[in-house]
């Protein structure tokens, strides 16, 4: 009956992809009944988090990195079929034939215990100190500097397993509402905005895309709804929590996004209800770290929880046009900016966290900027020619700018303007794509890393991607 | 009543991030009854895709790209407030307080048809002869020509709605089996096998991703079931149906696929299902093209879908050793390789559409190649060491090799053997990988847009990308 049960039809009316269960699999048919006391598991490959051994017993907790539920095995310390002695924390190993016990421990819905012809085979040594040793207290920045062993940590597996729900959150809310996924090139002959730093190509001379706007446009004006999740290269120098050389972005464009004001709603009610989603995944303690096992300077589940439930709440956003910002700066902040500058961000970081006083920050939309500091195809004001219809979208919490977009501009001479002439070879086709039964249109780019940060409550982008690129380090692997 | 269903809650408990909506999601509201006869539509964006003038009415199909249906309007000819001579196929156009009509039609559950205050605004002029006629038959070759229209056409953007549906079934099958999504590094120092051509960037001279394999096995070591969908990169000069420069993979890694034959069965299964669950799609027939406005030479939707029915039955894959693939050439090949040498795109098209004669072709899965051939990090089988445990997987129809895959050797003298002595510095990192509590896996990559090209029965690869890069062509956007 147990080997039935991962046959290839066990998965509704798919077939189970591979042969052998994670732990995450265990814990979920313990909890529907599928297993119940006295299955025996015949094999499992995990590696040892943790040893802890009494007088007559040793508990060995084992991981996989699918939970951050540990499963617990019960060894009786004499039994010589088990190389008690050899175990290491950080060791792999394959575990036959044990046997589900239920057990009333909260923590814990069953664990593992011995029976005759119960085996556990070390697969994998661990030829160092092991770092992540239950007792010590891990540190971030510590974790970061060693990344073929930091997905070992409850914490930054955790973070993975994060990054991969939110993004099947995102596909999902964009799907059901005709958004449809596509993939715009990342070789490209333009940088977009024509004043980024660009990774170029050996042989070919092309570059990097620092965003796929300018092609999601094509597809927008014929498809409607489209969206991407796409990486991005940006050989920009800057050192800092906010920046990496290669990032990814939600860029989403839309022929039904006419209006600025569609267009912030559009993007504060896509953050609302990612938000609200996260909070109604019925496995969500499971995807986010143990409390127990917790680096220094993080956040917890439930102050994880907290930012998504602030975030969720419309009456933590704020709306404002950059002249408001502007005002409000001169009238409240020690070094404010003139009318007609970018707004640095420390601008950004006070209005946030500090002028919209919410105890846990705002959540602002800053709308219309001087056209001067923004990039060509942004749409003019019609009713201002000094600013364009465009928004950044600033996040509390240390991230700052996480999205920025704009109406797109579709008037030919007013973009061929904006455009100017010497960078009209490469963006010819832009401007030609107005005169083929244009729509209009726009659009916006959420930095996804920025976006994990503040979900998660990073103090650097460079924990919320798998492994990180930036200008200053040598990329060794 | 109407307002009201665009209002923002009427989707599920989330909210609606487009204030218009699509023509796709008209059709679906008046199917369940949402919209009846008489209510009145108030805003649409759309283009026209054709026009047919009789004595005292026209029919307008306008089309938005959200689904193969176009919607049909029904205008007075004598009604001053639509300008109907001026309307031209290709246009973009906003249609204002327009009334839903059942009609007791097939293929149209109802029309839009005038009222006092309906509206025809042209949104986008057409500045060319449209060449998306409906009379004039297209070719696809013709349609790939010119990037900026071909997504007008109901067959190209057809495609497009395709391979967003086929990546977004393929992420529901796999993160519901646990496997979690993650983004490796595009920017590496490595080229993965140690023979592809590569592009690097300026600056910092880094390798732009050929797989992004040797990163996952990282990810697969401390979180056991990891796929990503990657672009990958490769700058050779094939100019082929079947090469593209940027292309896009679907990679997969896990260390519960430790022997062999799982991993075989686990992409076999894989394939299946997708083609199952394309089949079990709802809203498929609206998503695949109408069959009345194909290009010549392509399939329609009954031959799409009776691909993935061929595709869904285990009937049709064969599972044979690459000793057994030479001997079959040598009795049956005019020209066959010897045991040893590279199987070429001739033989693996003879044994998937010629020698296992089923009427369509049979998707073969060939093992166990010499080591010779093979890259560094597949496993060497343990009972003959001149080969190694990999498989192609060959797809009838054109395209060949559509996924490769191995058991990686996780043993540390006969990987560093494999390596060689010069590539050492930058493979140290993943030698070191398996001294620290390394697992047993395996892991394939399928070329997405070859399998979209079999799935959708195209010629060429060019045409499963939005925008295709090949290092024979300029890149001009």
């Amino acid at each position: 009956m147990f080997l039935k049960s991962f046959s290839r039809s066990s998965i509704s009316r798919y077939h189970s992809l591979t042969r052998l269960p994670t732990i995450n699999q265990l814990f979920k048919d313990v909890s529907i009944k599928k297993y119940k006391g006295n299955d025996i598991i015949p094999e499992l490959n995990c590696f040892i988090q943790s040893i802890k051994t009494l007088k007559n017993v040793t508990f060995l907790d084992v991981y996989d990195g699918t939970t951050s539920k540990p499963l617990k095995l019960v060894i009786n310390n004499n039994n010589e079929a088990i190389p008690l002695t050899d175990l290491k924390m950080g060791q792999s190993l394959s575990i036959c034939n044990w046997k589900i016990k239920e057990t009333p421990s909260r923590l814990q819905e069953f664990e593992l215990s011995q029976t005759e012809n119960s085996k556990i085979t070390i697969l994998g040594e661990i030829s160092i100190d092991y770092p992540l040793q239950k007792k010590q207290k891990l540190t971030v920045p510590y974790l970061r500097s060693i990344p073929l062993l930091k997905y070992k940590s409850n914490y930054f597996a955790s973070l993975i397993r994060f990054r991969s729900l939110l993004q099947t959150q995102l596909i999902k809310l964009l799907t059901k509402q005709d958004f449809i996924m596509c993939n715009p090139p990342i070789l490209t002959s333009n940088d977009t905005e024509g004043n980024n730093e660009t990774f170029k190509t050996i042989p070919k001379n092309l570059n990097l895309t620092v965003s796929t706007q300018l092609h999601l446009e094509i597809l927008a004006q014929n498809l409607k709804n489209v969206f991407t999740i796409t990486p991005c290269f940006r050989a920009e120098m800057s050192d800092t929590g906010r920046h990496l050389a290669e990032f990814w972005m939600l860029e989403l464009e839309s022929t039904n996004l006419s209006k600025l004001q569609d267009l912030l709603d559009c993007v504060k009610y896509l953050m609302i209800d990612t938000a609200d989603s996260l909070l109604a995944q019925e496995s969500i303690d499971d995807i986010l770290p143990n409390d127990t096992q917790l680096p220094s300077a993080t956040l917890n589940k439930e102050e994880i929880k907290e930012r998504w439930r602030h975030l969720s709440n419309p009456e933590n956003w704020k709306q404002i046009t950059y002249t408001e910002a502007v005002n409000i700066l001169q009238e409240n902040h020690p070094s404010p900016p003139t009318w007609g500058e970018s707004l640095s961000s420390e601008h950004e970081k006070f209005l946030a966290e500090t002028y919209f006083n919410s105890e846990k920050g705002a959540f602002v939309l800053i709308s219309q900027y001087p056209k001067n500091i923004k990039p060509f195809y942004m749409k003019h004001n019609l009713e201002n020619d000094k600013v364009v219809d465009c928004f950044d979208m600033i996040f509390p919490g240390g991230m700052g700018e996480v999205a920025g977009g704009s109406i797109r501009e579709v008037d030919i001479d007013t973009l061929q303007k904006a455009i100017g002439i010497d960078q009209s070879t490469d963006l010819d086709w832009y401007v030609e794509l107005r005169k083929l039964g244009s729509l209009p249109r726009g659009g916006f780019g959420i930095g996804l890393e920025r976006l994990i940060a503040y979900l998660f409550g990073l103090q650097n982008v460079k924990d919320a991607i798998p492994f990180f690129r930036v200008m200053k380090d040598k990329v060794s692997f």
